[in-house]
C-alpha cells in the first residue's frame, strides 16, 4: 500500500509528527525504523492524531519492526491494537473516528498444494518424508507443501515438486480443493489439489526433507491400506484416476486484469465448459 | 491446539515455572492471562525455557492478551519473535533446538465470496453498496463479503446474502475463484464465485451498508458498462450465462474427514464428472 518513508518524524517548528503516507481508504501508514524512546514516541503518538484527526483521515497503521518493540506497550496505551504480525513486525492500528471501523480483516488462510505428476507410463510422482505424520510409516504420497506468502497456487506446486522431487513440471489445473478450520490455533487452511504436467523425469531427492521419491504405477500407489482408509485420499484418488482416464475437467488458470487495481491475477474457471478460449 | 489454562505460573517449591500445555509437535503452549510485572515474567520464561530444553520440547508458544503488553518487550529481549497477531493478542514464539526451526507459517490469504443469487425468471439479485470503491456510481454488482475465521465457503455466501439483501439462499458450488497477491499490505486474497439458489424472495436491504438491491434481469446486469469494460467480470458473467444455460460445472461440495485430524471438512470438486454420488 505504501513504500517506506525515510524517516518517521517530522521536524517542523511548531510540533514534532510522525511523518505518515496517505492510503487511498483516507489513512495513514507510519513506519518507525529509527530507534526511539518511549516517552518520546508517546508525545509523537498525540500530536500526530490531534493533527490528522483535523484533516479527516480515519484509519493510523504504525508498523513496528521486532527491535521496536519497546514501543509497543506505548501505543497500546493511546488506543492503538493488533492488526497483524509477522516474524520481523508487528502491524498496529487505530481508528480516529466515532463510527465502527472498516479496517481490512486479517488473513485467516494459510494455502497448501499437492502435487499430482503422472508420467505417459501412468505412474505417479510419490514421496516418502523425513518429518510430519507420515514419518518412519513408509506410506507414499504426493509432494505437498505450503504456498509462499505473494506465490500463485501454480508456481508453489511446481516450486514444491522441484524441490522435494528434483523434477521440473508444468501445472495444469486445480482438480479439487478442500478447506479446513483450526489448522492451527484458529487459523483455517485451505488445500489445492494440483495436476502437473511432467517436464522432466530424473528424481534428485532433497536429502533433508525426502526419505524416498520415486515413480509408482497409479494403482499401487492408490492400493496403500493407508490412502484406500482414508476418506479424503479416496476421493481424491478417483479425481486423478478420471482425470487420467479424460473423464474430469478441473479448474485451469486463465490471467486477468484485477477488478480493483489493474494488477494481473489468475482466475481459476472450469475451461472445458465455455468457450472462453477463443478470447486475447 | 489447547484449551486455556487455568492459571499460567505453578508454585512449585523448587522454581516458579510457567505452565504449559503440549502440542501434538513437542511444543509447549502458554496462555499469560493474569496481570504480572514485566521482571517477574521474564525470570519465569528464563526458568521455564531451561526446564523444557531438560524435557526435549522445541517449540515454545506464548499467547499475551492485548492487556499484557507491557510483557511483550521482555519475552523479545529472552528471544521470543511474532509468530501472528489478532485484534486482542500477540502470538510469540521460540525454538528451542540449535536446529532451524519447523514451526508453522503464518496465514497469508483472505478469503472472499462473490453470491451469484439467481432466480426462476433468469433474475439477478444485485446491490448498489454505500461505502468502497463503488459508493455512488450506480454500478449493480453480486452481493461480496469477506469470510470470517473457521466460516466455511459456501456458509458465509448464505450469511453475507441474508446480510445485504435479506434473501434466504442455499450454497450450490463453486464457479470460479481467483488469487490476487498485495491486496492488503503483503497479504493475498482468494475470491471465489458461489453459485446460490435463492429459497426466498422479497428483498429486505441492509441499511447501513446497502444503498439499494434489487432482482435485475441477467442480461441488464451484464450490459452494464462497468461490467462490460472489466475482463475479470467479463470472463464471470460468461460463466454465470453458461451455468443458467445448464453448459457448466463449477466445484461442488462433498463433506469428508480429515487427511490427520479426523475433523469433517468440505472437498470441493466437479462432481459432474466422477460417479462419486453413488458412495455414503
Amino acid at each position: 500500500m505504501a513504500g517506506e518513508s525515510e524517516t518517521s518524524v517530522s521536524t517542523e517548528s511548531e510540533a514534532k509528527r510522525l511523518v505518515g503516507t496517505n492510503d487511498p481508504y483516507g489513512g495513514v501508514i507510519v513506519h518507525i525504523n529509527e530507534p526511539m524512546d518511549p516517552a518520546t514516541f508517546l508525545s509523537l503518538i498525540t500530536s500526530s492524531i490531534a493533527h490528522w484527526k483535523l484533516q479527516g483521515k480515519k484509519g493510523v497503521w504504525i508498523k513496528l519492526p521486532l527491535d521496536r518493540v519497546n514501543l509497543v506497550e506505548a501505543a497500546v496505551k493511546e488506543g492503538f491494537w493488533y492488526h497483524h504480525a509477522e516474524p520481523d513486525y508487528l502491524m498496529l492500528v487505530y481508528w480516529i473516528p466515532q463510527t465502527p471501523h472498516t479496517l481490512p480483516a486479517n488473513a485467516t488462510h494459510r494455502v497448501g498444494i499437492g502435487a499430482f505428476v503422472i508420467n505417459p507410463n501412468r505412474e505417479v510422482l510419490v514421496v516418502q518424508e523425513k518429518s510430519g505424520l507420515l514419518r518412519g510409516t513408509g506410506v507414499w504420497k504426493f509432494p505437498t507443501g505450503v504456498v509462499d506468502e505473494g506465490e500463485d497456487i501454480g508456481a508453489a506446486a511446481v516450486r514444491e515438486v522441484k524441490e522435494e522431487t528434483g523434477i521440473d513440471s508444468e501445472f495444469v489445473e486445480i482438480l479439487a480443493f478442500r478447506q479446513s478450520h483450526k489448522s492451527f490455533f484458529e487459523k483455517s487452511d485451505l488445500f489445492f489439489v494440483c495436476m502437473m504436467q511432467p517436464l522432466s523425469f530424473d528424481i534428485q531427492k532433497h536429502d533433508q526433507e525426502i526419505e524416498a521419491a520415486q515413480w509408482m504405477a497409479f494403482e499401487e500407489y492408490a492400493a496403500q491400506p493407508f490412502v484406500q482408509k482414508n476418506e479424503l485420499l479416496n476421493y481424491i484418488n478417483d479425481i486423478c484416476k478420471a482425470k487420467i482416464d479424460g473423464q474430469y475437467s478441473g479448474f485451469s488458470p486463465v490471467p486477468t486484469m484485477s477488478f480493483s487495481d489493474q494488477k494481473m491475477s489468475y482466475l481459476y474457471l472450469n475451461g472445458k465448459a465455455t468457450e472462453r478460449d477463443s478470447r486475447g
